[in-house]
């Protein structure tokens, strides 16, 4: 039996890793949308080969390059946001939502208002527009898929347990490249040197939030609302090896833990295999060759970001949309040399401090308050 | 809703921690029937406690203790083997199977033909009469919970995933106290030595088995039995802090582990309130207060017990009958000083060369077999 899937995002890493499975299993699936950002030669590649229905560019201006490149191919070609949205609104099994940025939003709601299955890949979705799409999730009795490496290790510890029999449940974090620094140290980091992240290989800006923990926090975030628990139930701690991906903890003492490598296609596979599973070329776990674990606390003196996040995620509305574009503003400034690596946090928390605008009861509420935080945030640091 | 519950073998140590358990939610549970091998006086004590509607001590000659232990309670007093037989008949929604050696035989198969649900931590019952016990398990449509701390971790870690899907099973051994011995320092072990467990407080002889590694072997061969992926799926990783308690790696690359503290309660809470959770007294897990887990290859070079129990598993019909009788034989010689401690895996293999008899088709067969392995090697290690 085919199951029909689109990818929201399928020029980008993500989508690179689940059309790589999905090639594994070509008869099994049924490509139905391929979404890009303006990469119109790769989507038009991909979409011939998967022999998708439609491909869509969010950038117009790539739109005569896309068909162009499709010409002859049966294959529809489109450009622009409303085409996007009417992608992702296309019926399919499951929907891998995986746009980078605001940007993947409404698609994102678009997938979930269709009541199917969605592997959730775009952060802004939970840190921004948490309350707005967990609400559209229940409303439509969609399943929501976590395809983060950290959040589907916990939602594959809960098929132990339920909910309501969490003590806790534990971010593993690697601690990023800055680990063992000195504040000193810290406070004279470049950007060549953030983004070398020790495990994964990931793009500047999110190798910059694995630096300063901000990644960290926002996966707390995240976890805050697609594990309901309770803040206070939410841990992080410092696990350099990235072996085990995360943890819950249930009330009689038992803790399961998902372990792996440290390759997106296992929690990929996870979610397009869900509730059964596939194989991956993934080596297997060798435990003895790795000979260590280790974990420590979270230092919050020299990585100020999970106790931003956390206050943020507990202030609720409208707060993690805020200091989400703070971040980005502040980390693509840090990456242009404009400002210090330890005034990332600095400046988000000085913005927190300015500006609490009303609860978002919309997306575009979220996107406008994202607007709005960018624009402060550039005034502030003097920027524009 | 109360359910009912029966301990074969409430005054041991599963039994204790069973009892402790049931003593903190005491309107949960009605206690049918308490057995124990010969201490009439806390047997007497637990079932007026406990309320227990039948107490039965296996050697008979402590029954008119008990009796007048029990006088005026309104309790049932019984003794011998048969009498154990009809209190495991008694119909209870759970049975706890903690009758130690292959007294537990009879008495955990007429509970598993109860067709409800058996805890199992009788390691005979999976590790002499595998064959004859899963096919009754079977037959009666019973649910078999494993108690053991790592079958149990194994247990919640399926609750993932489908045995079809299972890449590799890892059972974790601590190592046990001599761990980082030579062969040489192996070759003069003394029983005082090899009682000192690292990790968990245990009998004489299993922390024997636990020095030699038997314990593992016959671990091994049990999860052959519990869990059917194939012996070649069955691994073994020495994993010193007794913290990760076994694992399960599925198709995909995701390996699931079940981590806690080395309290038996933990994995009997599991069991007790399967499918849900229950609250148990054991401290929460702090891995950064641990700091490291490690890991490393089992070394069958010092430690040959696995592989014979690994070949023994491969042989199966009688054979892992014989090796657990011989290796018990051994252990005793050992305790009272007879042999050496590098002899216990030499002497069990040397019987495994002498003595094959027919696969055991009843339960019967397998106490022949038993009886007639510890005379033979009784007879071999010329201590008759």
């Amino acid at each position: 039996m085919t199951r029909s899937l689109s990818i929201l995002g399928a020029t980008g890493s993500i989508g690179a890793s689940t059309l790589d499975l999905i090639r594994r299993e070509r008869g099994a699936w049924r490509v139905v949308a391929l979404t890009a950002n303006g990469n119109a030669a790769d989507l038009a590649r991909l979409a011939r080969e998967f022999a998708a229905e439609v491909a869509v560019v969010a950038d117009e201006a790539s739109l005569p390059a896309l068909r162009a490149a499709l010409a002859g191919s049966g294959i529809a070609a489109a450009g622009g946001a409303s085409a996007l949205v009417e992608a992702a609104s296309r019926p399919v099994d499951l929907t891998v939502a995986a746009i980078v940025g605001c940007a993947g939003l409404a698609p994102t709601m678009a997938a979930i208002e269709q009541g199917r299955t969605v592997a959730l890949a775009n952060k802004e979705a939970l840190v921004s527009a948490g309350a707005v799409m967990t609400a559209a999730v229940e409303r439509h009795g969609t399943t929501l898929l976590p395809m983060d490496s950290e959040h589907n290790a916990i939602f594959q510890c809960l098929a132990a347990g339920d909910l309501a029999h969490v003590r806790a449940i534990t971010l593993t974090a690697s601690g990023g490249p800055f680990r063992d620094w000195s504040a000193e140290q810290l406070a004279a980091a470049t950007p060549q040197q953030a983004i070398k992240h020790p495990n994964w290989a990931m793009g500047a800006k999110i190798s910059v939030d694995s630096a300063t923990m901000f990644n960290k926090g926002l996966e707390l975030i995240e976890a805050h609302h697609l594990f309901p628990v309770g803040l206070e139930k939410l841990r992080i701690v410092v696990h350099p090896q990235s072996v085990v991906h995360s943890m819950v903890e249930y009330r009689d003492g038992s803790t399961l833990a998902q372990l792996g490598p440290s390759d997106m296609r296992v929690p990929i596979a996870s979610c397009l295999a869900w509730p059964s599973r596939m194989d991956t070329p993934c080596a297997p776990l060798d435990l003895a060759a790795l000979g260590e674990l280790t974990f420590r606390a979270p230092d919050e003196a020299r990585f100020p970001a999970t106790r931003l996040c956390r206050q943020a995620a507990e202030a609720g509305g409208a707060v993690p949309a805020v200091l989400n574009a703070a971040n980005e503003v502040a980390v693509a400034a840090f990456l242009a040399g404009q400002i210090g690596f330890t005034r990332i946090a600095v400046t988000v928390e000085e913005l927190l401090a300015r500006y609490a605008p009303a609860a978002a009861a919309t997306l575009g509420d979220v996107i406008a308050v994202d607007a709005e935080a960018r624009s402060r945030m550039r005034q502030m640091m003097e920027l524009v």
